[in-house]
């Protein structure tokens, strides 16, 4: 049978992720992996977890199984409310922060409409937002300035309605962004939403790694700073475990109510139990408490991976100086390709990430997002120098 | 601002559960529900679940808590195929079989195109199918001969095609099909594969209550009788619990590439902890041995349901007789309106599904599903004399 007479035109648009193509011939059990954005899983608390299940079976009964809110548990919507300060009718659960960005693909995105992301950013972003076949637009500021931010926001949009595009949001990483582990100003989030404000468009914010800061300040979250024109999104995936496939949205009422209309045929309802477990972690501290470790853990790991760079790598290799999250972010030389790089550097025993996926344009092939929070020391250590060994 | 200028037209066509609309001014635990496809709690077995995420933390450790594979777990999916006698990489796991509908859904509609349905349908893929702007045909059989079965099929995909459609799939339940609690025979089944075949549709056999048979023979599945044009979704949800958000998609490879590769931008991996949880059970047997006991109390809740029609209904009311599953499908008198009837019904006590919201043209006012899986004996018995009261 031709399936493919059969398939819808969004099949054409979904870009299998260019990692995975790359990997799937390796044994990942003998590679040091700098390349998923993985949690260390030193930081999931087994006996944490289970009491917490076995806490929520005894207080509310086998009843907790059964098909909950499309919306999310109210248990778990209050947590949240009472942690972050936003009322609880501007939340809504979702079955991972990956869920929150498809769901916003879906109720904003027509064929063809224009979408800006801050070059560069998260590939899975970017692989959602091609799915429904927007054009993305990768914003570069040029400068740190406001006024820089202002100006490049400002003609991106402009650009884009010149050629008939309709502009439909910004999707950015205001914090530790992945993959260059930046963070914005207060002043660059202003001129962004002064922008968003101007041209009637949304932001959404993505913000998973907003808790994992190392040294400096938080700065205020941009759906803080505009409530009306911005969508949160915040994940468990960093701060409790990734495999709870558990997120949330915070937004004006009216956008939830679409994202809740979606959703409702697209799985229902978030896992029961794992909104039970996050729950309970939330309201008794312990998940404050195991995040003071993670963040110390990734802390000296961050530190660590920087030294070892800094040991091994050549001159004419740079990197961010991330203040939190997940990921280093490398620039090497012109003539140095990541992308080319993949096959001496897995069979050498290393993975990462090559910069060119996180970008909208095909830039980037001379940079290389590592992650550190995955790998012991020594691997860290190892790594690098195989890195390092292979330019 | 206007979030109405930036929603996407797919917006316009989510249909938000009618059934929600009725239900959310009304405090259900006051009330006797027969309205949702509830199993029994007293089905959850929460000793073998604890166990059963115990035993996976022991044997594989915190690290099962990562991302997983967007294929699903391969624990899960040869425990799926043992089971099923199906190979491995002919099996999915998605996040509940909702997303199963919602992702056969996405790889198959543009807008408009013709999808065939077999009247009256489970409401939630209705919802799915509308979403994405399809053109749903409800199709009715007139008679039960294949030759019935064929001519209605045929016609209705050549009607579709005279109107400029492009009909892409059947949708069907031919295993205690909701809301009716019919099952196809074999014979029916295979003239509806041989309609697919000559035009080269696929069929969606969605069977989410195919093990929750009290009498009659098991009749084989439409994907074991024609596994290149057959998609087959699967449940946890009634063999297990709802809560878990876990099913599973039989299907040819090719097509099983274009769900994962959607998929994996919609939420990356379906819950880990939780296809940890399923695996064990079914490896274990503890999942078997527990079905036993639910498929005893279920039928024992039909017959006593069944029994209480026959004692409470006045005459002229009319209803199917399952073989299996969690529904019993009721046809009253032209003239009674089982929409209009819901203030009354809600505001004495007792809830349904009115039989009209699983019909693609408006049609079945006069009929009613109730489900007898989630109420006791007592509140089965005081539903059914309340209801039939109202009349």
């Amino acid at each position: 049978m031709d399936y493919g007479k059969l398939f819808s035109d969004d099949v054409a648009a979904f870009v299998p992720s260019p990692v995975r193509a790359i990997f799937k011939n390796y044994d990942f059990s003998r590679i040091i992996s700098f390349a998923g954005g993985y949690p260390s899983a030193d930081t999931f608390r087994i006996d944490d977890i289970l009491s917490a299940a076995g806490e929520a079976f005894r207080k509310y009964g086998p009843g907790i199984l059964q098909y909950g809110a499309t919306e999310g548990l109210m248990l778990l919507r209050q947590a949240i409310s009472r942690k972050y300060g936003v009322p609880v009718e501007n939340i809504r659960i979702t079955t991972s922060s990956q869920q929150g960005i498809d769901l916003c693909a879906r109720i904003f995105i027509n064929p063809s409409d224009a979408v800006f992301v801050n070059q560069p950013t998260f590939l899975g972003a970017i692989q959602s937002f091609r799915s429904y076949r927007a054009e993305i637009v990768g914003v570069r500021c040029g400068g740190a300035s406001p006024g820089d931010f202002s100006r490049a926001y400002s003609e991106a949009v402009a650009d884009a309605s010149r050629k008939g595009l309709v502009p439909k949001f910004i999707y950015l990483i205001p914090d530790f962004n992945n993959p260059t582990g930046e963070t914005l100003t207060l002043e660059q989030r202003r001129a962004i939403i002064d922008v968003a404000r101007k041209e009637s468009l949304v932001i959404i914010e993505d913000s998973p790694y907003k808790e994992l800061r190392f040294s400096g300040k938080d700065v205020p979250s941009m759906y803080s700073m505009a409530p009306d024109c911005v969508l949160h999104l915040g994940s468990f995936s960093k701060i409790l475990a990734p495999g709870f496939r558990l997120g949330w949205v915070f937004g004006p009422e009216q956008v939830l109510d679409q994202l809740t209309a979606c959703k409702q045929s697209v799985d229902l309802c978030p896992p029961m139990l794992d909104q039970h477990i996050a729950a309970y972690l939330l309201e008794t501290g312990l998940l404050h408490d195991n995040l003071r470790n993670t963040v110390a853990l990734y802390h000296g790991k961050r530190d660590f991976m920087l030294k070892m760079l800094g040991h091994y790598m050549p001159s004419g290799v740079t990197w961010t100086l991330p203040e939190g999250g997940l990921f280093v972010f490398l620039t090497f030389p012109d003539g140095v390709d990541t992308v080319e790089m993949y096959d001496r550097a897995l069979s050498a025993g290393v993975a990462y990430v090559s910069g060119a996926f996180f970008h909208t344009d095909g830039s980037g092939r001379n940079t290389m997002r590592l992650n550190y929070s995955f790998m012991d020391m020594d691997g860290i250590e190892e790594g690098v120098r195989i890195l390092a060994s292979l330019l």
